[in-house]
């Protein structure tokens, strides 16, 4: 898809072993945003972590090859989750991380509860109602569905707009071209 | 080093994010084990994730490309361990998992309990313990150091000596050409 000039592209990674939700925004200035690619990237429950993990990995890789998003967004566990999924899931978001840093891309996680807020306006709201709000922002007809990929848009979206579309990436990585763009565009505006 | 006949060459890895402890040993059917190879991967705490994982995981092909074991032990990480350490050791046990499924090498993981049992004949054994035993089965002059690094030898111990050397890992990958040769032999001795 073509890029939105000025635009920030950010990849969202709601990990997950037998699922991981993966979603691609373009986020303008004015918090305006285009659906880029989602998805659900899978591995079988009957194979081997390790092979799992690598399933993971390609199928991460190739949304990175296609889409070429400038930040990625991961959602960030905590080991009080539950508990038979939880070290899968650090494991996942270990790989997306990983991945991120081996392109070169500046990363960055957040909190189900920051996503939630930065999204609905409050912490607490459920997940019917954080798809119907991303459904919204988007433009789209339908909600997204499965919900981890509802998920990985809330998670790209609130990125965007927590650190701001043209702010330099919390993790001190040198800026990429669209934040570049946007820093000087705010230099300027600032005389 | 030039790799014993018929044995198992098994890399161990004690995950962390500001060190990792790998160890490599090659383990014959009479359970003897050779010190192939023992060190730690350190990952700077200023830079950010995405970056120290990267770090990490070439840290790791290294390894891998210097010393071709033929499968990869990883310590497992459980939720309840130390919270503030915990997801970032989790994230890098995912990652050492992932490099052993790219490379088409089985991994497995071992419980804390599991190793000390293995290398000391309790579970409950301290630090010292291990790293003396491990010591003294791989006929080193002195312990091992530092302590992650003793511990990724003994987890690599552990894992020879629990799948054993001639059979076929859990996760039902082929067998390696050293494993294959056990398995043969085996099957002669049986007759």
């Amino acid at each position: 898809m073509a890029r939105a000039q000025a635009s920030l592209r950010v990849l969202g990674v709601d990990p997950g072993l037998t699922r991981c939700g993966v979603g691609v925004v373009d986020v303008a200035r004015d918090r305006s945003a285009v659906l880029v690619h989602v998805g659900v990237i899978r591995s079988d429950p009957e194979m081997a972590i390790e092979r799992r993990l690598a399933a993971i990995a390609a199928g991460l890789r190739d949304v990175l090859d296609e889409h070429r998003p400038d930040v990625v967004a991961v959602e960030r566990v905590f080991a009080q989750q539950n508990r038979s999924t939880v070290m899968g899931t650090a494991q996942v978001s270990g790989v997306a991380l990983l991945i991120a840093g081996e392109r070169g891309l500046p990363a960055q996680t957040h909190t189900p509860t920051e996503v939630k807020a930065a999204i609905t306006g409050y912490g607490s709201a459920d997940k019917r109602q954080v798809q119907a709000m991303v459904a919204r922002i988007l433009r789209l007809d339908d909600l997204p569905k499965p919900a981890d990929a509802a998920d990985a848009l809330a998670l790209a979206l609130c990125h965007a707009w927590r650190v701001g579309v043209g702010a330099a990436p919390a993790s001190g990585a040198p800026l990429t071209p669209a934040q570049r763009a946007w820093h000087d565009a705010e230099r300027l505006a600032r005389r």
